[in-house]
C-alpha cells in the first residue's frame, strides 16, 4: 500500500512510521526534513503535495498545531491559529486529496480525548477535535469510490514530555505503540466514519 | 433575568422568545430589524454589540450559517464561510463576551443533529456542530464566576420548510417549542457543559 503519512517526522509521526514501513511504501510529509514538504495551513502547499506524489491508497494526518492558554486569555486572534492547523489543515487533506486517494482508500485523521475530557488550558484544542471528528463522521459517509475516513483520538502519551503530562492529572498515559496500532486499523480495516478513542 | 438573544429575528430565536419573554427581559439581536445589530462573522462587530448592551445575565446564539453542499464540491473557501460564522461566530461570542456576563450567568451556542447523524450535503455544517459542542464543553470546565456554557443541539424542526425536512429522510422533526423549552433549561438551570441533544 502506498500511504502519505503528513507529520511524519512529530513523535506520533515516528510511530506511526515505525507501525506500518514493514509492509507499506510510506511517503513521508512534513514542513521540513521529510520526503515532501507540506504547510497544512496553507491550501496551495497541499495541494502542491498531491501534485507531487499523485495517486496513494492512504492518507494519515499525524500532525496539527493547537493553541493551548486558559480560557480567559484565548482571543479570537490565537484561536485562530487552532483552526488554521489542526482544524482547517486536517479537513482541507480531506477535501482537496480525495481525488488523490484511489478507490477503497482511505483518510485518517487525528483529534484527542480532550474534546471528551476536558483539561484546563484546552479549550481551543478541545474544538479543532470536535470539528474533526464531526467532519470525518459525515464525510465518510458521502465519501466517494469506496473512500473511508476515520478519526484517531488518543489520549497523552506515555512517551510525551513530563511538562505536558501533568496537564492530564489522573488521565493514564498510553504508549505509541498502541495508538499507532489503532492507525493501522483504520488503513488496513474496514470500517469508516469511526473515532477510535484511546484512552 | 437580562438576556441577549442573537439570531432572535430567526424561526429559532422567535420560539426562544417566546419561551423566555414573559418572565424576562430580552435584549434581540440580529443582523437587521433588531434591537441591537451585529454580524457574528465580525470580531469588532461582536464587541461593538457588549459594548452597547453591557452586563447581562445570559447569553444564547441561535444563528449561525453553514454550507450546505455535496462533499465533492466542498472547497476550502465555501467551508471557510461555516467556519467563519457558525463555528468562530459562536466560539467569539464566549471569547469576547465573558467580561459581560454577570456572575452565575450562562452562554447557550446551537448546534445540531448532524454531527452525530450524518445528512447528505452536512460535512461542512457538522464540522462546526462538532467544534462548538467540544468547545463549549471545555470552555465550561474552565470559565470564572459560575458562569455556565451549555449547546442545545435539536434534530430538524416540524416548522422547518419542506424542502429542508426532506435532507432529513426518517429524521423525527420536533416542535420549535420543544427546543425552545431546552435554552431555558440551559439559562434557568444549573448545569454546565452539557450538550443538550432534541433528537
Amino acid at each position: 500500500m502506498k500511504i502519505l503519512l503528513i507529520g511524519a517526522t512529530g513523535l506520533l509521526g515516528k510511530a506511526v512510521m515505525k507501525e506500518l514501513e514493514e509492509k507499506n511504501e510510506i511517503i513521508r510529509a512534513a514542513r521540513h526534513n521529510a520526503d515532501v514538504e507540506v504547510d497544512i495551513t496553507k491550501p496551495d502547499s497541499i495541494k502542491r503535495m498531491f501534485d507531487q506524489i499523485g495517486k496513494v491508497d492512504a492518507v494519515i494526518s499525524a500532525t496539527g498545531h493547537a493553541h493551548f492558554g486558559p480560557l480567559e486569555e484565548i482571543t479570537p486572534e490565537l484561536n485562530e491559529t487552532t483552526i488554521e492547523s489542526k482544524l482547517k489543515g486536517q479537513v482541507n487533506l480531506v477535501l482537496l486529496g480525495m481525488d488523490y486517494v484511489n478507490d477503497g482508500g482511505s483518510f485518517t485523521l487525528t483529534t484527542g480525548v480532550i474534546m471528551d475530557e476536558p483539561i484546563y488550558q484546552g479549550a481551543s484544542s478541545a474544538m479543532a477535535n470536535g470539528a474533526v471528528k464531526a467532519f470525518a463522521k459525515s464525510a465518510a459517509a458521502e465519501a466517494p469510490r469506496g473512500i473511508r475516513i476515520n478519526t484517531v483520538s488518543p489520549t497523552v502519551f506515555q512517551e510525551s514530555s513530563e511538562e505536558l503530562r501533568a496537564f492530564f492529572p489522573g488521565f493514564e498515559p498510553v504508549p505509541l505503540n498502541k495508538v499507532a496500532l489503532t492507525f493501522r486499523k483504520s488503513v488496513e480495516g474496514v470500517q469508516t466514519g469511526q473515532s477510535y478513542e484511546i484512552y
